[in-house]
């Protein structure tokens, strides 16, 4: 069957069968399906969608478009976590740690920030001299020294991911759900995992803005996964203010290791221990959620989750006396506090407008190409909930160019809503979906410890 | 505005503004928006649909892509003719002539046939020398000393139109309305005419197949024209049997001289007449339509409308003795002849797999760089209505290469069905668009004869 004629059974609203979606992703290697019969197809698949099975199928051919890492040499079921990404949502650099150390090896390939939201390549690489770049040799030998390993994509995983993804950047279809799930899973399964654990955020600073759209995409990433016959638990959790303090990249850093240490912000603490623990379960090394609970908790207070942290700074080439001493990390010229014109208790705190903030300030980017500054950043001392009075501290700004100072001031003045009312922080995890409720699952033929 | 937002915009169903459209189409010059943009672009207008305003629009910066013929140079309305095509649709060769003995400049610019329909160019190129492939200066010498002109679309002419063209084709964008309406218009406004004839299909045979989209069609191409200023009206014809008998090239020439001698057949005498009585009468040579019917008619009768065809074939480099002798067009070696097996009325005529059948033989183009055997055919000896007794020809094949012979006979015998029921034809024109009804219609500011 001809390109055009596999595009126009999509714009018709017919189902493509595997063969014909295998054959329309190899055919960008082969360069006989042009980028402009793809962009038809994106835009006919963004119009029509695709079934689970279609997603499956594309998802498959872009993981075949690459090489799949085999990782069955080293024992025990690996397992990842992926973020959908936000604001402050630094967990995979507290978690993974954790997992490791409850036994569970963590192969982590992650990406760069984009836009309001931050990058786990781009935090890692404010330790100075952490190497992302490790080919895929380098990697399997620190999974296996480590337990854990995190680098980012290199151009062997998916490649007609990596064509498909600046195609839809491009051609106004990045907002497909199929598409953004076999784009996520295409990545991941490629890393070589028996299973994995989505974070996948909903509200004002997330991709996904609304419950349902969340919702949709954490069931089609699932089918998939489960498709292909990995394991797969999904937590929507929301993404209305930023997570944690931090937001930059240095601050993010040092607030994981606070984290690590035991003396992190409890929301970031409390999700980073959840999905630790959704891992830790999955990997069948422990036999309720509850117990994996307990056992990551273990790990924090008997510091193997922060040996585990060091030990990987050390194989990937970072100084690893920042982790002692954050003050070695990168630091802002200067700090500007924004203090409080009235009093009240923070009713809603944006993170998107924080997220533009910091990324004025240097520590995002605003397209692929920017380059960023892992010292600047902000640390708000007020989140929802918060009670303030006036002229009390909202936040601290680290920093280093002031061209845009003001302009991230008044984003970050403008994120905060005061009121007089006394709230509580509503609970980050909105749902859990997964295909068998947690504690009453079946571990047969899984390895438990 | 960026070409992505542009795309996002239509995609989400918003309404493009004519500055967005202009700078979409001038980006194909400058390569500034690439093919892959377009190719999302026309999938969200496929989908989408396009405004009045926007088809409006689009066709302006479509024509002013490229050169806009000036033809106030020579006295007259310039009135031309455009049908979307069909089985045996060879009217352009006799309703310009007759046009133009009645006072009305036709510059014409044809194309070439494409899948089961024929082409005007491939029809004129049957007699021996004639060329189609003039410049735009003896373009309008040969319009000027003849007062009618037939070439084929230059280079010069919509040249974003050629690009969008082969785009849609390989991205499953054909069949819009907008698009096509656009598309056709272009061309024909770059001509420099005053008024243009439609003929649009509808039917089995036809691009369009139901009455509704015809209508569709009709209605989107006189809006265009009308809002760029030109006198517009639409026939909707029926194109579910073959217009005439022949079907081929030389065979087509063959029947258009019968017309022009006034002994053709009357389906085809009788929708050439009334196109060019629209023509006549949109150019004022006439008061009204009755009145351009007896006009037309009588340049049949007196000889000058065939006298016209003759100066035309002359002027463009063509070999006038075929006028006389329409032997002395290509020849076919050999001709077969379909009988019947059985008796009765024709009830159907399918013309698509007659157009398929004679595209077989070679008189047709299964792709844009097939090249046409200009003797081969087929003449049809009984069409709707027609009685028919046991082994009576139904039609003569007229063939050269045998290869697909068997596959060709067997397609036409599908296309005959026969009853015992007695019928009539139905009659070819379904309806006429016009903004004023026939007639009364005002010709101030208009010369007429």
């Amino acid at each position: 069957m001809r390109a055009v004629d596999i595009i126009r059974k999509k714009r018709d609203g017919e189902t493509l069968s595997p063969g014909e979606i295998a054959a329309m992703v190899a055919g960008i290697a082969t360069a006989e399906v042009p980028d402009y019969q793809w962009a038809a197809l994106l835009m006919a698949i963004l119009w029509r969608g695709m079934s689970a099975a279609e997603t499956a199928a594309l998802t498959d051919a872009m993981i075949r478009s690459g090489r799949i890492i085999d990782l069955s040499h080293i024992p025990g079921r690996k397992v990842d976590k992926h973020s959908t990404g936000g604001v402050g949502d630094k967990t995979s650099l507290i978690l993974a740690p954790i997992a490791a150390a409850a036994g569970v090896p963590v192969p982590m390939v992650s990406g760069r920030g984009l836009g309001h939201t931050g990058g786990t390549l781009d935090k890692l690489e404010s330790i100075k001299g952490f190497r992302v770049d490790l080919d895929l040799e380098q990697y399997q030998d620190v999974l296996a020294r480590c337990g854990l390993v995190m680098i980012g994509q290199t151009a062997e995983i998916a490649p007609a991911d990596k064509f498909l993804y600046a195609l839809r950047d491009t051609t106004a279809t990045v907002e497909s759900i199929p598409l953004i799930a076999a784009s996520i899973m295409s990545k991941k399964l490629a890393e070589g995992i028996d299973g994995l654990v989505l974070d996948v955020k909903t509200g004002g600073g997330a991709f996904m803005q609304r419950l349902d759209d969340s919702r949709a995409l954490a069931t089609a990433m699932c089918e998939i996964g489960e498709g292909l016959g990995k394991d797969m638990v999904a937590l929507i959790t929301r993404m209305d203010e930023p997570l944690g303090a931090a937001v930059g990249n240095s601050v993010e850093v040092a607030e994981c290791l606070d984290c690590l240490k035991g003396r992190g912000p409890a929301d970031l603490m409390d999700l980073s221990l959840e999905l630790a623990a959704e891992m830790v379960f999955m990997a069948g090394r422990a036999q309720t959620l509850e117990a994996a609970r307990s056992v990551c908790r273990q790990t924090i207070l008997d510091g193997s989750a922060l040996a585990r942290f060091r030990k990987l700074v050390q194989a990937q080439g970072g100084d690893p006396r920042a982790i002692d001493d954050p003050s070695l990390l990168p630091q802002a010229r200067r700090t500007v506090v924004l203090r409080s014109t009235s009093s009240g208790f923070v009713q809603a705190l944006e993170a998107r407008p924080v997220g533009h903030a910091t990324m004025l300030l240097g520590a995002g980017r605003a397209r692929m190409d920017s380059t960023i500054d892992p010292a600047v950043g902000v640390i708000l001392h007020k989140k929802v909930g918060s009670s303030v009075t006036v002229d009390e501290p909202l936040c601290t700004l680290f920093v280093n160019e002031e061209a845009r100072l003001k302009e991230a001031e008044d984003l970050i003045r403008s994120a905060f809503r005061l009121g007089a009312e006394s709230i509580a922080a509503p609970a980050l995890i909105v749902e859990r979906i997964a295909r068998e409720p947690a504690g009453s699952r079946s571990t047969s033929g899984r390895p438990t410890v």
